[in-house]
């Protein structure tokens, strides 16, 4: 199967540049896939520090157990990806995978095993062979150079239809620092911390404890606001490196909370979050059209956020927007099993700007033909005014598509 | 669209006989759908006592709205069904529907609109015309007849492949009383007090303080152990009528929770409703697998239906049994997402009975052509062993194939 690119991708990757402290590379282990590479190694120059946040799946894969265990320490050396296989299910031979693995990588990147971070992805249940990383290690480490984003990005694709990264430059002071991150997604998404998986990283110098703050509060608008399927994955992983290689240039170190350069730095760190998620929304498996939820005037932001997602995650809305219809019979539906606050006789509820509802009844005034145009486009936005209170949220989501049933029908097998 | 009969279908309908003290008719109204009949009268004799369940939705259609208002006063003597048009977010009209439906019955069956109840299925949002069931009643009244029970199920299908029903024989002391329900199903079914639409029926004399309890304490473990979307209805509606015409052959009155022939009553009651419910998954819309799956060694039973829950409801499990592919990390996946206690290392997992993992590994002993072979079989089950205490739950569902999206992308259209 050769899944044709998501008609809702970006015209091309982005222009990321390097980042002083980085260096990437990619080689094809032979993990699963056959032609074309399948591990990334990212090599941390000594003094980075690293955050990160993981799936709240009770049933994690060993490489987040992994990272969880070691992230408290807050420095990082080295970091390997690996597509193909999730390491996850895959009991005490899935943490000998990740220790060997962590081994291999920190005699080829001369540190300790417990700076390097793991993250893998792909069929669950499997055993890793982690012997195969030592047989391309030695080429990974030759060959790694600063700014290869864009073969790091496919390395660690699964059913994603492309490669997906997103870059900003803050200012710190008059200093201009760059954030840029990777991500892949596709399926099984419905991420609870963070998506499968993530990397970001920056040159900026900042402790470990407000680099984890930024991602905590980062993730709750951007990856967790974003679902394909509502299927949370076992390996969700979202890790951000600070190398401080900034700090040369005389930029002095971000280690406290008021200090008044990080709301600029925290709203470039979030612009990247947010663009890489939403590209993870664009490449939802088998997706035609990325749809935006927004609820307004729910009792609170979390009960907004339960209704969206409710709506976000109902097949039968998701293949109404896949069959152009602005079926919105089915989003009071979705509202109504949500069960949060909502008075059906207050609900208004608008498709790509168009009123179809008003107070509880189909909105007289609305002409089927302008909706059924406005549906045929690839982004489309559902808007629901609860009339309850102030609490407003948005969720981005897909349609629900027989190439969804299609690849999941088969992927494993 | 003429949607061929599912796979998972019964045979032929159940030979229902006729319960004293009901009559119905069918008649083709045309409220939305050509050539076929859309709504079922049922007259029921002076002392039919009634008991009802009904959606938890918070936004539930105007005939739940009547129904449940009206149900407290326990009696009844019409029930009016209509399919193809649900009346649910009609606002006043649909209030105003409801009211003209029952005044419309009410002078034909020449009792109180109050006792009239009321159920519509169909699409959400249309203005319904009750003045159409105007256009029929006489009709309706004239050729009302016991026992037309198949004709009754087949007026309340919208995309049911199939008429459902089910009986069963209860002795109260040494008197049979019967014992007959009719349900609808297809889509949007994830009930949460009921199905979308089920009548049982019986000729017992029975409070409806304990008819409400035999509702309420049948459906837990029959219609809210069914899932095949998870999208709960605007609209489900489960009401049990007790005509009573069993005391004229000597049958005593149950009106006593303790009444020592109740056990053998409620076990035959909760058998119609656990196949009716059967049913309505066996009639999933685009199903092609019916899916038990079961829980055991959950923290409490509450605990194990979360989880089953997660498992029917998740996207992934369903295709891949769609796929015939025996997934187990998919279910891992499931059991991790579902946010009940879980211990990965005690997990273990069987599909049609052979173990594929164990104590969160694969089982190194299991033959992948054998279980290959068993999920080519149209009724699967799907077991998960958590291994932490003695809860344990069963839910029912089916497979998501590309003939649900196929459905649900022009449903409305």
């Amino acid at each position: 199967m050769a899944p044709s690119v998501s008609p809702l991708a970006p015209a091309h990757f982005p222009d990321l540049p390097p980042i002083a402290g980085v260096k990437l590379a990619t080689a094809a282990a032979g993990i699963r896939y056959a032609g074309r590479t399948d591990v990334l190694l990212a090599l941390l120059d000594p003094g980075t520090m690293v955050a990160g946040v993981f799936t709240r799946s009770k049933c994690p894969s060993a490489p987040v157990d992994w990272c969880r265990a070691r992230v408290k320490g807050g420095v990082a050396r080295a970091l390997v990806v690996n597509s193909g296989n999730a390491n996850a299910f895959t009991g005490k031979s899935g943490r000998a995978a990740t220790s060997l693995t962590a081994e291999i990588a920190a005699q080829a990147a001369d540190c300790k095993p417990s700076d390097v971070f793991l993250a893998s992805t792909g069929v669950i249940g499997e055993p890793l062979d982690a012997t195969k990383f030592e047989a391309v290690m030695d080429q990974l480490v030759t060959s790694a150079a600063p700014g290869a984003w864009h073969e790091a990005a496919q390395a660690i694709m699964t059913t994603d239809t492309f490669p997906k990264g997103a870059a900003a430059i803050a200012r710190l002071g008059t200093t201009p620092v760059t954030i840029c991150g990777i991500a892949k997604g596709a399926g099984m998404i419905a991420p609870d911390m963070a998506t499968m998986l993530s990397f970001v990283f920056t040159d900026a110098p900042i402790s470990p404890k407000i680099l984890q703050g930024l991602l905590k509060q980062g993730v709750a608008d951007t990856f967790n606001a974003v679902t394909v399927d509502g299927d949370t994955s076992t390996s969700d992983t979202l890790l951000a490196f600070a190398t401080g290689a900034a700090a040369a240039r005389g930029v002095a170190k971000i280690a406290d909370v008021s200090d008044p350069r990080l709301p600029a730095f925290r709203k470039a760190f979030d612009a990247v979050l947010a663009n890489l998620a939403e590209q993870v929304a664009r490449d939802g498996e088998g997706a035609r059209k990325l749809v935006e939820i927004i609820v307004e005037g729910a009792v609170s932001k979390t009960s907004a956020r339960k209704i969206a997602r409710s709506i976000a995650n109902s097949p039968l809305v998701k293949t109404a927007i896949g069959g152009e219809d602005a079926n919105w019979g089915r989003v009071v539906m979705a509202v109504g099993k949500a069960g949060e606050p909502a008075d059906r006789d207050r609900l208004s509820i608008w498709f790509c700007g168009i009123r179809v509802a008003h107070k509880g009844e189909r909105d007289p005034s609305y002409d089927e033909a302008e909706v059924s145009a406005a549906m045929k486009k690839p982004e489309i936005t559902l808007k629901v005014a609860l009339g309850l209170g102030r609490g407003r949220d948005r969720v981005l989501t897909c349609d629900l598509t027989k190439e969804y049933v299609a690849i999941n029908g088969d992927y494993r097998s």
